[in-house]
């Protein structure tokens, strides 16, 4: 009963997803849905990736949190359109809140629409928001035992994002460890090792976002 | 619609966990429900816990994942009876996984019950277990601006842990705007700044849980 209940909660969640998907491809507009647990460092991603690629190409960005506008607040010196939308209370992001939003985006003007995701590692691999890819970050300061205890959302994504190596060296975290705990499961997923505050390891992720975007536009 | 059977499902725990909670007063043994982010440090909290309490309580655990037993193997050296559950995908524990599994413990002779929830910051918040009370648990890695982005636990916790504060020197974390983000929500919450991996701050934590067991008796 209840798994039926789930079975149409997430049908309904694929059709208005299929929506989604095609009128973004319409306007020639990637999306990315980045996915990570509360304070991985979506936000100061999203700062660094703007800092990279906002002379190149015209970036757009969903906020999802449960409540408050912190992050949106943070992104508002990039100058690019910015939507918020609080779930008061809800675990992910659906389709039909993009949706709903989209509208309020001049999606033809808009080359990649980054889709920051509630903080969760869990419930918002399950759910398809109409993206082309979904993106998986993860701070060493969780632990390297992560990828095997979560691993949804490692076969879901497209890239693996391995943030604060700057914090390597004052905790337990193997590298050796997590690599192969991540190809146990998603064995041709590329990962980036990256620190967000310290500015390493990003010019890869950069050329790999700006490959995909041209990649999405064939 | 979805509100209702939402609230069909939370009824029914609820129910569950009232049985859950009589069972356990019945036999004087105290549950702790620990709620965190993924890699927060829930199992090493435990371990620090067993050392500090583990010759003066009979202490179980019960660990909730979604897939693994990596953080019960962690705990065997204890020597204390650990039950498994794996949530195959679920973001949370309910109150029927934990009657479930009550009867493979020797209730009678056991002083407290440590639930180690799966990580997540939002949903086990909603779910009671039956148990005496919750903590939260975060790390200072996670960033100082998470109760307000995650107010729910704030509200339903007894009391919060902010660990990892050895790392402290390594990120932009503000202790005071910390404390202050979590007063907003809950004003007279106890906070306790503790490095489970260092150790610092434990020695407030162990007397707190102690005062707990012995009030839970009265």
């Amino acid at each position: 009963m209840e798994i039926k209940i789930m079975r149409n909660i997430l049908d309904r969640n694929q059709n208005k997803a299929n929506e989604v998907r095609d009128l973004l491809l319409l306007n020639k507009t990637m999306m990315v849905n980045l996915i990570s647990s509360p304070g991985a460092g979506k936000t100061t991603l999203l700062e660094r990736t703007c800092e990279a690629l906002g002379e190149k190409f015209r970036i757009g960005v969903i906020e999802g949190d449960i409540t408050t506008d912190r992050d949106a607040r943070r992104l508002k010196k990039y100058n690019i359109p910015i939507v918020v939308i609080n779930t008061e209370g809800g675990c992910h992001l659906d389709s039909h809140s993009i949706s709903k939003v989209l509208d309020s985006f001049d999606l033809e003007n808009l080359d990649v629409l980054f889709v920051e995701n509630v903080g969760n590692l869990i419930c918002p691999s399950q759910f398809d928001l109409g993206e082309n890819f979904k993106i998986a970050l993860v701070s060493t300061a969780e632990g390297d035992d992560k990828p095997g205890k979560y691993p949804m959302i490692f076969r879901e994504a497209k890239a693996v994002l391995l943030n604060k190596t700057d914090l390597i060296p004052y905790t337990n975290f193997s590298i050796g460890f997590f690599r192969s705990d991540v190809q146990k499961i998603n064995s041709r997923i590329p990962l980036f090792e990256i620190s967000c505050t310290k500015g390493t390891g990003l010019s890869e992720w950069s050329s790999w976002i700006e490959a995909q975007i041209m990649v999405s536009r064939l």
